[in-house]
């Protein structure tokens, strides 16, 4: 299982404080805090910064990599700052994210090629959002076929279903985990992955449908998530999870991650 | 989503002393808890009543049923206990449990037809414990066929895979989701039920491992659990996984929990 972490995000306001004051100690410590959490990559995002973020792109890449020896995963809606950000990261980066949309095809692809990067491919094209499941296996199908053809391998390829909001439509759940279960079939080779809060958009007590969502995401075939590595429940819920789906043999990274207090009932 | 409240059970040192010395308060206290909690059934067990089980099993159902409305699952190995707790009970009862054993199934099946109980039909007969999907399913066979032969209606009928411990076994979680979501196919018209605790048997931080295999066999279709209702983690979870399936409407359930504090992340 692959824990993207997210809380170097410019969307949350320390962040962007923190980026806006250079703040390099907040930043490092949330970086050191979610990669001894547990998170694998650590997502670094500064669209906040307005006209600069280019610039800071790569300061937050140098940042966070001053500290903690994870790889992580460059994101942001302009290609020009995943280009900075890219050309600053040491090791094979992640990009979040790419888009079958003409325009975000070809600014991506070119990047995710000369950075042998790993990718986050959105199920969307320009036809907007998915409105089915059907929807999202069309669109995925452009999506792996294309990079695949780029020379992509599939193992690094990370397909993200696009979650919506259980608040607006009760049946979102069902067609998302319907979504996750069609792609693993339909592409065995290649991974999944989402954010798991717009699932909870409007509704209380998010994190509960936070943790739900993503226990039962990982139960019909995922197998990483963008999520916020410092929610202890949610982290041992997702080593209880993985080690139920039967990948941790003996249980032997459950047992050294409760010995280590890094889970708790 | 069917939840039974496993708290009354004489396996617990507290609850064996409030048997034996008739505390009714107590056992009452634990009943008006769980139904508060969200029980809709209450399992009520006094195995540990050695010798006079069949009186002390009226006495608990009696004691329960003056302070709550929801039915209750009459629990023993014993059918005599069974029949005296199934006498005493007003309204429809459930039954836990019945095998496909040729001696558990001559004695069990009359009463769940003279008292038209609900009944936890569990996957295993003479030849012992379940060993695979496909021996769930054989028995399974067995004891549906059997059961609605004698006049049970499908919906009466609660499938217990049987869960095995993790710790034992890497690949019993894998065994037991995969059984769950066959008897689902096979059966839909058909509920499956399970304990949770028994998988956990022998790890670590149990609770996060009940908590995350109820919302996996949640997921794969299981419909009712044995439970702690008063795990306030593990309702919540299982409100917000009932809604993210899909059956909660407007997600109205969920969204009056929270309102009255009965699930927190």
């Amino acid at each position: 299982m692959l824990v993207v972490g997210e809380l170097i995000n410019s969307s949350r306001k320390a962040v962007a404080q923190a980026i806006a004051n250079r703040n390099k100690a907040y930043i490092q410590d949330l970086a050191r805090k979610q990669a001894a959490a547990g998170a694998a990559i650590i997502d670094v995002n500064c669209g906040t910064s307005i006209g600069e973020e280019e610039k800071v792109m790569a300061w937050l890449v140098d940042t966070v990599q001053e500290v903690v020896d994870v790889p992580l995963c460059i994101d942001s809606p302009s290609a020009e700052a995943l280009a900075t950000g890219l050309a600053a990261h040491k090791g094979q980066a992640m990009i979040n994210s790419i888009t079958a949309e003409k325009e975000r095809w070809a600014e991506v692809l070119p990047l995710v090629k000369e950075y042998k990067a790993k990718v986050i491919a959105l199920c969307m094209d320009d036809g907007g959002m998915p409105e089915s499941v059907a929807d999202r296996l069309r669109v995925a199908d452009k999506l792996v076929s294309g990079l695949v053809a780029a020379g992509v391998p599939a193992d690094d390829i990370y397909l993200d279903p696009l979650i919506k909001p259980l608040g607006v439509n009760s049946q979102y759940g069902v067609e998302a985990l319907e979504s996750v279960a069609a792609l693993k079939e339909k592409y065995p080779e290649v991974h999944s992955i989402c954010g798991l809060s717009n699932v909870s958009y409007g509704l209380p007590e998010r994190r509960l449908l936070n943790r739900a969502f993503m226990v039962m995401c990982l139960t019909r075939g995922m197998d990483a998530f963008i999520l916020d590595p410092l929610d202890i429940q949610l982290m041992g819920l997702l080593r209880a999870a993985t080690a139920l789906a039967g990948q941790d043999e003996f249980c032997l990274e459950y047992i050294a991650a409760a010995r280590a207090g890094k889970i708790k009932a």
